[in-house]
């Protein structure tokens, strides 16, 4: 299975800039699974729940997937995608995937940092099929909490797809955790350039990687414009050793009996 | 508070020369809290759990406990150390919490990987406290299972000290992940030299590293004999920002509810 991200400068408020930009870099790569970064057509900072509407809306959606659709028919890629999702008055910043058959699922945002709070919660963690492969989403800061990877890990997840807008140093190296501790291949795909968030202009790092099931990183990109692509072989992720079977169940149980007590 | 490492080559089968290296590298130490290597009297591999037992009945412990006692009460240093320990017929890889006031705790290692069935399991994640300061202990492996260092965290570990013995280069990573996502100080004591594991000579890694709350590393030991300490204080792990609250318990619940349908 050939699997990549594609790394670029997302253009704040413009749709069409950014699907020209996504269009251009995928032009001459073959790959089965490609992972764009979070909120990849709208930008990444807002002021408002309402000003990232016009972004969100059908009418947006709509235009996204239509284009995502195409490319993906045409070159029987599957693509994951950061995107920003209106549902009534309710915002989400979620990951769609779009196969040659169409919008097959989608993942909304669960753990939401500090500047994120004009998006509302998601609520499930959802495994997606792609062809006999299961994937799993979990959208940056959610990658900090060792849990969401562990529930998709369980529920059978070989690959994990994590859209990023990340400028921290932090998130390449938990992500290697991520993969070692529940063996499985993680696409993270991060983006570029800067933004303005609040008073201060941020960096978003790029360093966008594909780690193995043993946590080791086989592709790591620079910050630069890039799509990156490798073959793995997805079912080694099944093979857990030591980590799960017996472990994994005695390290949840004493999970359940505090949680019990706790929550 | 001042928290350290003491990184040493362990000599194989020989408690009393490993008593003396300790003895010798914290000579001119002054701190409260000095972590110490997993199996740091016995030496890591034994091709059966009856050969580790003249490292870790009664008299050996006895002996152990002695001369740790002896330095922790003449320096008023608390001693966090890896120690082979006999209990009727089993063995366990422990850890011992030595302080004035002699011998406060133990934990007994989980988490066994292959290479170690010839120990029996441990049953129990407790906390100690060092004055006002909460510890908690996780041994080498035990570090790869999220979940041993949420459950810590969540009882309120400020400081999870990490006895090791690791070769591969890994771990060293994983535990900037394990400060960063529960926002605690860690501190790691790894050995050095080299012992044969079966047929294979393994080397120990050293590299041991005490890490802050955010999963910033303050000081990293080489592959060499040292004893590193630092000035922290505890009272920063108290302070989650958004990892924990809200999201945890989101996150918790999403947990408790798996396990109740797996387990």
């Amino acid at each position: 299975m050939r699997i990549g991200f594609c790394q670029f400068n997302v253009a704040h408020s413009n749709i069409e800039a950014n699907l020209k930009k996504i269009t251009a870099l995928l032009k001459n790569i073959e790959a089965d699974l490609i992972v764009l970064p979070e909120l990849c057509f709208s930008g990444y900072s807002f002021p408002s729940k309402e000003a990232v509407f016009p972004f969100a809306d059908n009418s947006a959606q709509k235009e996204i997937l239509n284009k995502l659709g195409i490319i993906s028919k045409t070159k029987g890629i599957y693509l994951i995608a950061g995107i920003a999702e209106k549902e009534e008055n309710r915002l989400y910043n979620s990951a769609i995937v779009i196969g040659p058959e169409g919008c097959i699922g989608k993942h909304r945002k669960i753990n939401l940092p500090k500047g994120e709070k004009i998006f509302d919660r998601g609520k499930s963690l959802e495994i997606f099929k792609i062809g006999n492969v299961k994937i799993g989403i979990a959208i940056c800061f959610e990658s900090w909490f060792p849990e969401s990877m562990r529930i998709l890990m369980l529920r059978g997840a070989q690959i994990i797809c994590c859209p990023m807008n990340f400028g921290g140093p932090w998130t390449p190296n938990v992500m290697k955790a991520r993969s070692l501790e529940n063996k499985v291949f993680t696409i993270m795909a991060n983006r570029i350039g800067k933004e303005w968030i609040g008073s201060e202009e941020a960096e978003f790092r790029g360093e966008s990687q594909i780690i193995d099931h043993g946590g080791n990183v086989l592709v790591k990109a620079a910050k630069e414009e890039c799509v990156k692509i490798i073959d793995i072989n997805p079912e080694e992720a099944k093979k857990k050793d030591n980590i799960v079977c017996e472990d994994m169940k005695y390290e949840m149980g004493l999970y359940k009996e505090y949680v019990k007590y706790t929550l």
